[in-house]
């Protein structure tokens, strides 16, 4: 799903089409309004989520929506307004898979430029194993290192993430941050 | 700067005037359009930026755009399409202060709620002392610590991540990824 350059067509103040130029004081085309002069900014956006942690085992939640029905992710989904990072983080866990978590410290880091995004996991405790999957999961589960199912995984920043988690695990290290762009 | 609530309009695919509902398999408001059905989705943006250091020094660059003309900030601005959270970082600081950089780790992140954003820090070490402040810096300069006019500071996030390096410093610790929100 790359980002369509120029999709905006018309203003969102008062629907004239617009022009696609360089406004004064600023180095970016940008969509401009031939009628009331808005200046439409689009900037990356954040998807945030958690690595929820019960024991030795990670929890994975195999998608009911696409892209990538079918395929194992964490849980995570696009910062809303009026949240904070962590806020968001631990309402995608809530609402993908039910799980009751304590956030931990921000574990990755990692932008996707081709899609305008950047993603945010951080590791996070599971307080119990009860799971209440919602409508966007088609199943959540436990998994340890040696089951996951590499080749089913969504995304390349779930990958990196989980590589990251049990790279860490393993090592009885502590966790630091990983910052990278894919 | 507070968010506008609704204030998309009008649809930026047809310009027809949106409707504010929640639509199927969703559960916040969003700006539909009643023509073409376009939902328009408004999320949190990311502020990066540098704390920049020569020495015991840090770069603090004074406004020369509202808001806060004439106040001290770290350099920093809206990531843009196409570049990741790190090379934003660098764009900022080359754009504002003309300074050059290596950049080090991330030192804060920080959600300020209220206006839909999140800002992001990176420890950068200065490479040489030359300056060349853009069209939105009076000047730059460095700065002790106890040279900073905290009383002439920006904004909530740049003073807070100032006083997290600072206090870092003091400590001979590393300098740890600080979380929160303002």
């Amino acid at each position: 799903m790359l980002i369509d350059p120029r999709r905006i067509k018309h203003c969102r103040h008062c629907g004239t089409a617009v022009d696609y130029r360089v406004p004064d004081d600023d180095n970016r085309e940008r969509a401009v309004c031939a009628g009331c002069g808005t200046i439409h900014y689009e900037n990356p956006l954040n998807v945030v989520g958690t690595v929820p942690v019960w024991g030795e085992q990670v929890l994975l939640c195999k998608r009911a929506i696409e892209p990538r029905y079918g395929f194992w992710t964490l849980p995570a989904g696009f910062m809303e307004l009026g949240e904070t990072v962590a806020q968001g983080a631990l309402r995608e866990t809530t609402e993908e898979a039910g799980a009751n978590i304590e956030l931990e410290g921000l574990l990755t880091m990692l932008s996707v430029v081709r899609v305008g995004q950047v993603h945010l996991f951080y590791k996070a405790r599971m307080l119990d194993t009860a799971l209440d999957p919602g409508p966007e999961t088609l199943e959540a589960r436990l998994f340890h290192e040696h089951e996951v199912p590499w080749d089913e995984i969504a995304f390349r920043t779930v990958r990196e993430t989980l590589q990251h988690f049990f790279a860490c695990r393993r090592a009885g290290s502590a966790y630091p941050l990983h910052c990278g762009d894919i």
